[in-house]
């Protein structure tokens, strides 16, 4: 099994392959410096076009990078050469909004009515912050940023609907707006935040207990501000009691071929 | 029958009643100053999943704004309070890729099982370039500006494919790089150009002759620039020869609620 460490320096195309071959099974915090990460979501043709209509209208936790027509698992404008079957290092499978399963390949779940949306992710607008020399303790500690399931509730569409999942970063007084201006470059990666400095108003109560991932103590010149994130179709999932849904594990992303700043709209 | 200057001053309420009511049939370039303008698309629920998966692939020509859920004429996004049957001055009808007729309401042809889309419109932008003080000779002269089918293909998803239509804007040579800024600030209203100075390269051989719209002779000081429009699904119904698709009619769009600053993205 290889850790983190050594996939520096490899080729977008060698990761993957030590993601399919099982040989990489870990989080991608991190990984394929500048890389596009995307967030995985399958779902049967049948209720597909109801969760594309969800995305379309909540852009900010579910923007769309990509969609496969049924049956494909090949993800056309992100990677024309990857397998969303098993280019993930690890997948959770839902039934009936329960988590049944943690596989790290979906090759024996793989249908011929599936459609596999990739959807935008902060680990890429990570690299725009980093890059601006904003401080980002979780990725020096080599941790998942804390993960809060919110009570500010998605835009329904047909049977799809639950509440708005988000990251927290905790960001210096002096970088709240530059951090706004920076991740507002990237609407395909969740754009601005959610929240800026009262966790309480979008129903996070307790910092030091997040839903998932480690959490990050706050310093006094610090401000949380909040992201939304691409776990929320797994809390859409629960919710809405989905017969059936597929996502990533969370932290667990897809490394795209496209270059983050490719996405940018300034 | 009213004219467009009886529209002015009017509410956005207003102006749509005066359509629904067909008192006004004409275009609505110019029309509810500040208000962001919609394309319309209306397609059976069985190729909607495909058509949405077009317009994500091509969100230049496509952006979409607002989908409605199948049999609901209401785009809740855009203006909870119009009906996409009777709302638009002009509407299209196309069987197998031919236009059949161009009603001014819709409501003999709905069932149950259609879903609208709402795309944007450079209609849109044109509001920022005019703030921007952006000559638009066009608007002047009340009229739509030149449209042309390019050469340009669509990224296809399932039985949709075809050429982007384009709109072309003269500008003037200094004021080039303003307005890719000032339209790029509107992913959401086709964006930035796609082609600036050699209409040749995307397949125009004539501005004088558009496909829709008023010729505009360039001044010697101007480029011709180049945005994807609207237009572009009639260009695919056409020829995708897609069964039954309605559209609005060129440059008879749908009027929302919304401002367009509201949509840009800094």
């Amino acid at each position: 099994m290889m850790n983190k460490a050594q996939l520096q320096g490899l080729s977008i195309e060698q990761i993957r392959k030590h993601i399919r071959d099982g040989a990489y099974t870990g989080d991608t915090m991190g990984v394929a410096d500048g890389h596009v990460q995307a967030n995985l979501v399958v779902l049967p043709k049948e209720v597909a076009f109801d969760f594309l209509v969800f995305c379309q209208r909540n852009p900010k936790p579910c923007p769309l990078l990509d969609v496969t027509l049924p049956g494909s698992p090949v993800p056309e404008l992100l990677a024309p050469g990857a397998d969303i079957r098993t280019d993930i290092p690890r997948y959770r499978v839902f039934r009936h909004g329960e988590l049944v399963d943690e596989p790290t390949d979906i090759q024996s779940y793989w249908r011929d009515d599936l459609v596999a949306f990739l959807l935008g992710c902060s680990a890429t607008f990570d690299n725009a912050l980093r890059n601006a020399h904003m401080p980002l303790r979780f990725l020096d500690q080599d941790t998942i940023p804390p993960v809060f399931v919110t009570n500010v509730q998605c835009r329904k569409a047909g049977s799809f609907h639950g509440p708005i999942v988000a990251t927290m970063r905790p960001i210096p007084n002096d970088l709240v707006v530059k951090a706004v201006q920076l991740s507002g470059r990237f609407p395909s990666a969740h754009g601005t935040p959610i929240q800026i400095g009262y966790p309480e108003r979008i129903g996070v109560s307790d910092l030091s207990n997040p839903d998932y991932g480690t959490p990050l103590p706050l310093k006094p010149s610090e401000v949380p501000v909040f992201w939304a994130c691409g776990v929320t179709p797994q809390s859409v999932a629960m919710a809405s009691r989905t017969e059936w849904m597929i996502t990533h594990a969370p932290g667990h992303m897809f490394l795209s071929d496209r270059h983050y700043e490719q996405d940018a709209v300034v």
